[in-house]
């Protein structure tokens, strides 16, 4: 269970005063490189053990804030009878009045995520565009997810990648096309939302492979020269305020504890920020 | 490429002489608990670098035995469409009269070997019975590759799996069948194979789970209670006379390369044993 | 949560039916040279996720012999505090009539078993004699666990140390008095219970560090020359029918897993034959 | 041994000329999430090895300085004994006229440091505030030990600690009392020694975890946002004139050896910036 | 084999329309503190596997640009005798009109790489200076090799030593001499090539310790307070454009992928760059 | 320093009553496949940490037999020095009447050790024989080792390898001389010293990769199929009685510990046979 939050594995039913949702999602079947993503939820769970209840900035205490924890929804190999589950449940969450919360698993998670959520604008923090057509013949490989959600969720007119530094050539030209924006991790520190987006509700996905890998070593495909945590955390509380979903993914076991603790940390940044709003 | 065998990786119609040759087979889809078999084939070549060219007993130089490396196989999502890939090199490596040795990769792979190679009997080392009509749904899981061949390829009329100790109950009825012998771990010591099939065409596959975990802590799915390398090794030596077909699976990189090491001395075993009967 | 047990980390009221009721006990105070027994529980409980659910020796489903998961008693710094609450929580499993099995955390945890379950023998599967009067001035120490339960817990008449191959001089002596048997490392593979013994009531306790240490590198103290896995699955089985109380521990997560593979398969051992009785 | 300093295990009383006295302190009692500080003093020792005897930017060669090592003073269960004879330990360094620089070890040996050496302010740079009452009823928890010495040791009027960026409620509240300062990770940079502070006696603690976890993943509780390695080290090289202790702690075992790199190197950092003031 | 590179392990003759030949040289004899550049080269190629082939900057595929890869130049233990035999390999390369690109082993390789090359100017991307007399009384050992160069390669007229942060006092000694210029980690960022040597051939060397050990704890001298990964990039993609030869060294196996990733990302940045002059 | 070993670390003159002296030969230079021998010596120390002082089979305490360590005598890469100077240093512990007690490094340090002693028979437990003329052209490998001092050390008549299982046919045919017999690790077990050797002066060298990789991963070359701990610790305590000299080495810090242990435990093995003969 994630600290601080209420247990309710189970029973999803009883989430009285739910504000936010966290669920497990620890697909691993697509996972290019290095696998391990299927140990995601609950190393981040783990590492998120030694932060303190307590935040200074926002005077807030974590467990106070209504947060359930759904457990993790098991994992198989038929990755679109999975999605469609894993959707479901994170459509419970929204009928409940609550913010999922996923924690993967490979980055293919998202797409129930925003499908769930259904926003107006997707933003991503991932060092590569995952907007393949497909992947070795694979239209629901994590490399492919942002391009399944520009085509297949209605509600989203735009996607912004923020710290993307790879990508196949088809991708950067996909990513030309206007209803997608890319800040280069240069530019992520001085980022902020556009005006135009500050009133729509955002889905807001964290590829932890974005950090440099000193800071996140433990993902699939670690690509070097990437966003310092600093710059993850101000993006992300910035965002928090008109996020309707929030995920954080590919976070593997292959390191010592670097990427998950990371990842905790970022749930919490966006726990707290998006309460406090 | 596997120490002391020919590189063929440039050009796979250039084999004459062949009397094995190297298939790594990669596939890490459907492994349960722990993923990493993809890094199987290259661990066991890298672990089989210390092992001296000569062996004692058979008075033989492995680089001397015809023995070429094809590389990988690169694998992908699509299981079935990767079998049948697989499939057709191990084929091309019948066709060359020469036995295909394949490094896995989880145990799935296996069913590509055996279409290949088509044997009468087929010897699984393993700890499980892998006798599953499905797993989540997968029919092609490697948790079911000994019930996939044994229902699709025609050849095969009896199936015998020693060291196991693991299947659900199912499974162990499905074993009960005239077809299957099971023989267990505290038994394979002193096996050794039936007169009747003496004179018959083996395909032999040693999952490395059949190990007890102390000797092969790096792969999917470890369960006590397993074999001493030697009574392996033995196994495969009076085995290889008649084995048409070989494999070693489900090795991946988490451990301090005792999976791989022990994957590697019975590749070396089985070539040796096989090349001089 | 304990892979085929019942999930009652919410609600410990509600264990109608309960035969086993597995309990965490992540204490890691006083572990001397290498620290982590903090994370066995959590280790044991994800290292036995791939073990199948039948088993066939005694023909049953590890899902339907009545096993809850209780989850962890968190553990603090105070030992004598943590013991007493350790000690109610298990009293609570025996008052409802149910075996308490506990995952360790330190071998000081086995004082609160014993003391709950009252037994009249305790078998120690252990490389060391547990004996000190004190260890660094510390007498609730892992060291001393086994001499603190003689002296205070009145219904322990005997206490058998089976694998022990390492102790002080101290230690060695007060073995030799009369309640205490030690069965050395090479005669536990063909030890079996008195006769005299064969209807008392037992508490077996399995410090992992009793096999040797290849097969449990992760652990404390490991010590050279121990029992091989079956050895251990042997006197586990055979002492299981009379055992009320049973736990695993001294397991950490500085190897690869082998030493909470072990423990996990113990822990279902140890299951299996209590309930097939 | 450090690496340079002069040998004085087996000989404590002979230090003439000592300038510095490294004195281990591996306490690893009350250690939160991971535990491993026992093995601090001894990586830190070994990681330093690879660093030249010279420093470029001082013209000094640490080998010159006067620098002894004591070893370690083995740690045991009694944390308030054992603090009282570290504190006897390094009391007679300051008798000795030299500066005690302790490897930690859990941070509550800086209770002892700090007794020892009676400054007026102490430096703490940690990412957590440590201002417990107690922590799980221990009120010798690492996580008490600023509380504890601004409360028993009557030389310190001042606490200022540099990094913080976690804490309770209660924490921070204590830290609003005018006694103690607060530089939050962001302003550490450009953070420099109060002019009214410039010449009384310091006492330095550096708790590793104060740097992101990035560069020192090797540590108990890691929490991400922290410092770079560089601004710790001008923090160092500034206090390193008026502090008349140091020590460096909570660095562990479990990684690949960047907590304990940076530890090392910033106790040479603090040896030749105070040598050469 | 370098993803995205032509295989020319079988036969380096069949080498028409190259344009960068890279070549491992998994030297490992003098390496000080942890060894392990042995397993540098195929680290490097294997954590280059996540990489996609095209590069958005340059608008470039990497498969495209005339990569060959040679394989590995098998190393033993007589420095001399392998140094010049990989000159030999490596002189090929350039009479081919082709760049030599090395993956080491130990940054003594370099020493056939700039002989080979014979470059006006050599930029070290270096901890360390390497301009010992001797280590150990090994004229020939890694830490030796930019002293060795200088007195050796005739054609060499300058070496520029960027981010070296240790040295021995006669080193730095040798570095006031005209012909060595130190650019100081904190300088580094800013740097750029002198205008005098913007039409001088180089030789570029990048020692991955240069790098803090955040971003590369896998290598044999780690050194803190070291480089950004983007301020090496910067630098390799400036210096690309006049460079006549190339290498990467240091790099081990002693760490999640740190250094090895951020090693093979520099070989792609210096390829890109070069390709695109 | 070895656990109830005297430290002479800065005075060998000092060694009065020294029975047993521990000298570290931390020697990583011609290891071939996995390196890390130089961490050999502080890795069997500290993993000698938990073994009790007591040893009950013989009645003794460590601490009381007259053991001194020497601590490590600092390898360089002229290996032809290095070994001089180190058996000057194993020379004065016989002169000093005491037993040396070697800590490896590689296998070739053997080779001094066999100098200072000056043994009629060398008995090497080791995977390998040992006996190549040379290896890569190095006459000084550690796998040369027996060859080189059956050649070179003028007492020596016989050699005795138990337990190898590997070699070129060289090697082979080298070990049918008369002054080499060769035990098979399966019958290591059985073997005893013969009758005609029973009052010669020996010397034991271990190469812990003689036990199967099971028990000893952390090595440069596992050869499964090894020996059992028990079966090393029986020769040990057999031949101990007439060994004048004594080392241990191969042991590298690649495992969790495993090899190190093991070797630990041999030495403990060696001192309280060889001291109660
Ligand atoms: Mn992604
Ligand atoms: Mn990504
Ligand atoms: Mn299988
Ligand atoms: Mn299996
Ligand atoms: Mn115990
Ligand atoms: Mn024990
Ligand atoms: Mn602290
Ligand atoms: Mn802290
Ligand atoms: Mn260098
Ligand atoms: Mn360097
Ligand atoms: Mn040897
Ligand atoms: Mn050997």
């Amino acid at each position: 269970m994630f600290p601080g939050a209420i247990d309710t594995r189970g029973d999803p039913s009883d989430r009285d005063g739910a504000n936010f949702v966290v669920v497990g999602a620890p697909l691993d079947v697509s996972t290019t490189f290095q696998p391990g993503t299927r140990f995601g939820p609950r190393r981040i769970r783990t590492f998120a053990e030694p932060f303190d209840d307590y935040d200074r900035r926002t005077d807030q205490q974590f467990s106070e804030l209504g947060i359930f924890d759904h457990g993790d929804v098991r994992a198989w190999d038929d990755v679109e009878a999975y999605l469609e589950f894993l959707e479901g449940t994170l459509r419970d969450v929204v009928w409940d009045d609550a913010v999922p919360v996923t924690l993967g698993g490979e980055h293919t998670v998202s797409l129930a995520g925003v499908r769930a959520v259904e926003p107006d604008v997707v933003v991503s923090l991932d060092a590569h565009l995952d907007l393949r057509a497909e992947y070795d013949g694979n239209p629901l490989s994590h490399a492919c997810v942002m391009r399944r959600l520009l085509e297949s969720v209605e509600s989203v007119e735009e996607l912004i990648v923020i710290g993307a530094r790879a990508g196949s050539e088809a991708e950067w030209e996909r990513a030309e096309i206007e209803d997608v924006t890319v800040v280069a991790p240069e530019d992520a520190g001085s980022w902020s939302l556009p005006d135009r987006l500050t009133d729509r509700d955002l889905y807001l996905s964290v590829d932890i492979d974005v950090a440099d890998p000193a800071y996140a070593p433990g993902t699939g495909t670690t690509e070097p020269f990437g966003l310092e945590p600093r710059e993850l955390r101000d993006i992300v509380r910035e965002l928090a305020r008109q996020a309707t979903g929030f995920d954080v993914v590919e976070v593997n076991d292959r390191d010592d504890g670097q990427a998950a603790s990371l990842a905790g940390k970022l749930v919490r940044e966006f726990v707290f920020s998006r309460a406090d709003r």
